[in-house]
């Protein structure tokens, strides 16, 4: 049973929580500097008036938690919030699109400054202040357009600034994502909302870029942690856009406790309840995230079934989902089954005998079988390109081998995406 | 020392060694199988004249190694030539373009089925017969072609051949790929030559596609085996293009023993020089697959230097070979360091201190520092673009951990490898 619905909103449909974004000027900042490097006008950099500074706060402190890109180069953002977030407390969270701050001598200052900026505008504690930024690596932020811009949001917070949040962390972005669920628990109604960004440098393993997502539930900062690394692990970590984790990645939860809910601090009915919702939304994200992949025309769901093993499941789900030639196929709508074969066969998945595998494309527009038992088939080429013609399909694996699934989230590789990453920072 | 010259010539240089290649019809008849499926108009199918059929031969029996794809879906013609050199004797390699014979119920016995026709051309033994194939995966082979092909090959077996075989095992290679080069062994002319074909589905890990390599050293077959893997080692398996490893990549080697110097027979200084001079050659193989990878507009070389150890070099070279963005942005000639950094830190290799890390771009036209000490420098982007213009780049990667060093061979991702994979098989 889903006990939980999906509703309009964002990060702030909580009770507890306002937030706003602008643009401050950070992306036009950051341009200046390239083209300066470059030895090209600077001035000739006019500010293209897309947010960029987000902030989300709650009028009290929450119990939060966070998880983290694993890529060892990591932005000093990621260091700043994670000791901010030692105690289990955050208050407020600020976010800046153009530039990661990753990769610069001086990140870490500028990460613990955009903090206390943060903090000092909010009249808040900054250990109590997430911080996360994204865009171009190696680039120094610029902290005036950071201090001016956290000074204009804290007048302008409020609930309807949410989609502005939204909006602001976009970079290659071209939808915004942002997304609202309730569920009762107990007798109580909770609601979760969240915004987050793509759209490239996503891969599995929190290759998330950013998120953040706010609740009223009433939980304890282990329990909210336990019910992130759970839904993630089969919502963003099955996401894979081009195979390149990020620098920034941060996922992180506040949680208000306004809803009233007896508050849950161990892994009870209750919790099983929010991790579902909070699941299902992450899922719902993941999909976003895959079908506005950069340059992605189609979003490409792999469903592994009768795997020896979960691990095994994902493996293969994953494998395929990441291959670079399945996914140009997918984009020319050509049901090559032999790559989908290759790409379970590299995977590295504990695989009993690959003469079991069935592969089947699945779309709005039907389903068509095109390998049995490890063979190709003679399918009904029309139909198959019928199929792939749409804009959500579904790679169906059956190996034969367990009883075990797995689901990744993907998309179709095409020329934007190159055009879009052959020249992205100016 | 390099105690080794490159000369004319491929497969047919080594005393011993006579081929050919002709269009024998596989091509056309695959292609209208598939229109036939897709109820197009069958006979619209005109053989394009290309060569697709592959015959190469020694006048005596040869010791003969080869390894293989390690994708766990297989095209049955590793299996038969798995088989067939359980004795580490050959004495022909027939190679077919056009239909991987991979992942079909028929498979095995047609790829024995090919050796055998090879081999009552030749009047040989079946089992003294190399068979390999590439091409569309899924679609069963046709014999006729094959059987009609090897009778007009035996007939024009020749040096001059060898150049035609090339040709012949081609499929989205835009240049045929040959090499010979001479070495001395004790007072004795050693000759080593070879074929090879890309372009696409090559990855790290014996993602080579195919190569037929022929010498007429005198070596065993033990003593052959351990220089292919020795020599493949830092060459084939530091190539990727793609990420995707094929279900047929086959790398063989035969050796007639025509050149008479004493037999090698266990590792000497004359395996050394042996196995030296194959390395030489297949790190030239192995950069110009990664120089006509689909689609590619560049040449891409990642030289890491300072790692822990080998593995850490290794692992690091390949992972930013693989990285989909720096492959966009070497085509786009954008100096972008971050992502460079970016796939370090998600390579998995053991790594002291990220901010530690130096990154360089080299080329004909200069070279350039773009980060130091782990963080992105002010550097001069007009002169970085300049470099990053020219069509063999280089990756300088400074690790500051050690004194272990390793090479990588990729190129770019452009338009064209998406438009060359979003309808490949018709």
């Amino acid at each position: 049973m889903n006990n939980y619905t999906f509703i309009q909103g964002g990060v702030t449909a909580p009770q507890g929580f306002t937030a706003n974004g602008v643009c401050a000027g950070v992306k036009a900042a950051t341009s200046a500097a390239i083209a300066k490097a470059a030895k090209a006008n600077e001035s000739a950099v006019i500010p293209n008036g897309k947010r960029d500074l987000a902030l989300i706060a709650c009028d009290k402190p929450c119990t939060a938690a966070a998880i983290f890109t694993k890529n060892l180069v990591k932005s000093d953002t990621i260091y700043v919030t994670r000791k901010h977030l030692a105690n289990g407390v955050a208050q407020a969270v600020v976010v800046n699109s153009g530039n990661a701050n990753a990769c610069n001598p001086d990140g870490y200052e500028k990460a613990e400054a955009m903090a206390r900026l943060a903090a000092d505008a909010l009249g808040i504690d900054e250990n109590d202040v997430i911080v996360a930024s994204t865009g171009v690596i190696g680039q120094p932020l610029p902290l005036a357009p950071i201090e001016s811009g956290v000074n204009a949001l804290r007048d302008i917070l409020s609930k309807e600034g949410g989609t502005n949040a939204a909006e602001a962390i976009m970079t290659t972005d071209t939808v915004k994502k942002e997304w609202a669920l309730q569920t009762v628990i107990g007798d109580k109604t909770v609601t979760i909302g969240g915004i987050a960004k793509g759209s490239g440098m996503i891969h599995i393993n929190m290759g998330t870029t950013l998120s953040f997502v706010t609740t009223d539930a009433a939980i304890s900062a282990d329990m909210l942690r336990a019910a992130l690394v759970e839904a993630a692990d089969v919502s963003y970590n099955m996401v894979s856009v081009d195979g390149d984790t990020s620098t920034n990645d941060t996922l992180a939860i506040l949680a208000s406790g306004y809803a009233g809910n007896e508050a849950i601090t161990e892994k009870n009915g209750d919790y099983k309840i929010f991790t579902k919702a909070l699941t299902a939304a992450f899922k719902a994200v993941a999909k976003k995230l895959a079908a506005d992949g950069e340059g992605a025309t189609k979003l490409l769901i792999c469903k592994v079934s009768g795997a020896k093993n979960e691990q095994a499941a994902k493996t293969v789900a994953k494998s395929v989902i990441c291959s670079s030639l399945v996914k140009a196929a997918m984009f020319g709508a050509d049901a090559n089954c032999g790559r989908v074969l290759c790409a379970i066969g590299y995977s590295g998945a504990e695989v009993d005998d690959v003469k079991q595998i069935d592969v089947a494309y699945q779309s709005a527009s039907g389903e068509i079988l095109v390998c049995q038992d490890g063979c190709g088939l003679a399918f009904d080429e029309a139909k198959a390109e019928q199929i792939l013609l749409e804009k959500e399909i579904t790679i169906l694996i059956t190996m034969g081998d367990g009883e075990a699934t797995a689901e990744a989230y993907g998309c179709d590789l095409t020329y934007d995406y190159v055009k879009i990453n052959g020249d992205y920072r100016t």
